[in-house]
């Protein structure tokens, strides 16, 4: 007997027949003996829908109550699939972030899980009980609503999980994750297991199965997490610790992000403490910015373009406006269309000529790279956007396909 | 300078065109240097899906978690609303019942406020600060989410006026209380002030315009409640103590009712105890019953007829149904095609006639009279539904159009 999380997405618990799918899964497990806590997202569509309802009132909704607006999508469908779940004869009750309580900070729609209240879920447990979770929200010391960002329901899983000791399901629409998106990537295959590291990387770089920080919580407490479908039984893609990768490979993956925008400060002053001017800006602001480039100064000039994520674009370029003019520079450009793809895989911690071969596909193909960043097992380059697709294809084929015996 | 408490209805909130006609509301008393709370209902039409998508699940959906999906309705619009005012710079902030604490008992979906912790919500007030507050909503002491009934966001706002010793403004999308339901009848006029206690017997009677509850908390603690338009400036309909209306009538208001149903327990053995045993099933089982009629016992069997709410009419048959197998009766029926019409007013204590006028108005019409019911200000009379509207006019141009002079 052991216990298990189980998250589902958006398009699990998109409507009522979804619902019954994710009910077979819970109750499976509860025949083989095990204990369940479910955690759920709001229906596909609902966030979405509720964030474009708010805009309609201002671009810039209240962050506040933009959090207290976006958590009833969950609300709603944790006390739906318990619903479903009671009609099963399986003993459901609905827990809201609050209620469990899941304490974040006070940093609304994109708060940080500082502690969970785990008593209240164990005395369910132990009274065989299904505790039904909304995912994606918490709420801080002082009682205020609070949102975890994008996938925040994954942090909630896995947060849940650790608290718990049990083992974390991530059940989602694919079947596991993939060493590049099978809908661009025709070739592309399931990987079975993947370390904590590499799907960091691929989480960060806008492979979408599960949200960034959830995956450095599995990390830091060492949960068990599997990524897998809530329409098969299959096996999907296990995430553990390196140690238990047996196969190696360089490339573990091939991603595409179309997310980010980037942003150029032209003609900077180069003077001590001006970059830290404009980035302190945007982290007060709680803007994360990704790739940075500089220019060789010239003249005492120089120009700065820096990537962040495109739906904080156009306030990145207010922010900057305002420090741009402060400092002296002469212009800030946005630029929306640009990509950035990206391989990535432990192996490249002890391979050479990685860079040079993933550099070549790109220049074989004319596409011209705009900015570099690189970690120890993570190169990314950004693109324009058009070649974006083109560029995934080919370097899945040249690291993937015929990956291993070209580089090892 | 007065605190108000201002309490909008789901058709005030239907839309975002809608809120801002609240926020010109809530404008208007803060300019005149007042201090505002503002309770919200659901967007129009909310509440009624979220229900009809937890039937689809089953029929009788488990009330812990209607309660939690109902009440996402309330919070949707709190941040919406809230999200609507700051934008006019006021310094709106939401809260949901559990936020504020509104403490009620743990019976799920027609809870009853215990108490309300109003410490946060003078905080605020005193920091600039309008909470908007969502109504029909409120939070046990072991923290499950509770809602107050149909029409309960009334009683939230009359309770926080109560606590806060604020005016209660409901604002509506009628002009205030009207001697009969202007839609059915075109002579109905709206009534300038009315008593609690006729108001209490108009809402008991289906007169949609408040919730029983809030005015029977209005009454207990003397709370001043204006019933108004949110669309017009002008005065709607004021409910105070009996002892501040002058204008004296037999008949205050007349109303219909079509949403009971009327269940017949035939062939009763006629037994101490008997009723007892029925009715104790119902009240156990939260159902409210209303008109109950026993007819004289022959040969040591009765039959007797009762009223409940028509949404829960097949609840309390399938209860009752268990009962008279075990005591022993003959059949249950149900009528759901019944309608029941009332005439209100405190003039009727000291008036003589009144209900034999009511029954040959009646009987002028060809109506016949199912059952009768009385209270010391109203008579009610269950009739064939299909008379109903009929029975309306015809009373109110009796007892109101040529009321006074008639009677008195």
């Amino acid at each position: 007997m052991a216990v298990f999380v189980q998250k589902f997405g958006g398009t699990s618990v998109a409507n009522l027949e979804r619902m019954e799918l994710v009910a077979q899964r819970v109750e499976e497990r509860l025949k083989e003996g095990n204990e369940v806590v479910v955690v759920s997202s709001a229906m596909a569509g609902e966030t979405d829908s509720l964030i474009e309802l708010a805009k309609k009132i201002e671009p810039f909704p209240p962050e506040r109550e933009l959090d207290v607006l976006l958590s009833t999508g969950e609300q709603k469908a944790i006390a739906l699939l318990s619903m479903v779940l009671r009609r099963r004869g399986i003993k459901a009750i609905s827990l809201c972030g609050w209620q469990v309580p899941i304490i974040t900070d006070s940093v609304f729609t994109k708060a940080k899980i500082k502690k969970i209240g785990i008593q209240k879920i164990k005395n369910l447990l132990s009274k065989g009980y299904v505790p039904v979770v909304a995912g994606f929200q918490g709420v801080t010391e002082d009682w205020q609503i609070t949102t975890l960002g994008r996938g925040g329901s994954d942090t909630t899983a896995v947060a849940l999980a650790s608290a718990l000791n049990a083992i974390c399901e991530i059940f989602t629409d694919v079947e596991g994750v993939f060493t590049a998106d099978p809908r661009i990537v025709k070739n592309a295959k399931k990987i079975e297991k993947i370390s904590y590291e590499e799907m960091l990387e691929l989480s960060s770089l806008g492979a979408k199965v599960m949200q960034i920080r959830s995956v450095e919580f599995g990390a830091k407490y060492n949960v068990k997490i599997h990524v897998r479908s809530t329409f098969s039984k299959e096996e999907g893609t296990w995430i553990v610790p390196e140690e238990e990768i047996v196969e190696k490979v360089v490339v573990r993956g091939i991603t595409l992000d179309r997310n980010e925008s980037r942003i150029t400060v032209v003609r900077v002053p180069d003077r001590p403490g001006i970059a830290a001017k404009i980035f302190k800006a945007l982290g007060d602001a709680h803007i994360v910015v990704d790739m940075i480039v500089q220019n060789v100064s010239y003249e005492g000039y120089t120009d700065m373009s820096f990537t962040v994520s495109r739906n904080e674009a156009k306030k990145a370029e207010e922010i900057v406006r305002a420090v741009a003019k402060e400092i002296g520079a002469k212009e800030v450009i946005r630029d929306d269309s640009v990509a950035k793809v990206s391989i990535v895989g432990l192996g490249m911690r002890s391979s050479y000529g990685t860079a040079g071969k993933m550099f070549e596909v790109l220049a074989k193909n004319n596409i011209n790279i705009m900015a570099i960043s690189t970690s120890e097992i993570r190169i990314s380059c950004l693109i324009e956007e058009k070649y974006s697709e083109l560029a995934l294809r080919e370097l899945h084929s040249a690291f993937i396909e015929n990956g291993e015996i070209e580089v090892l």
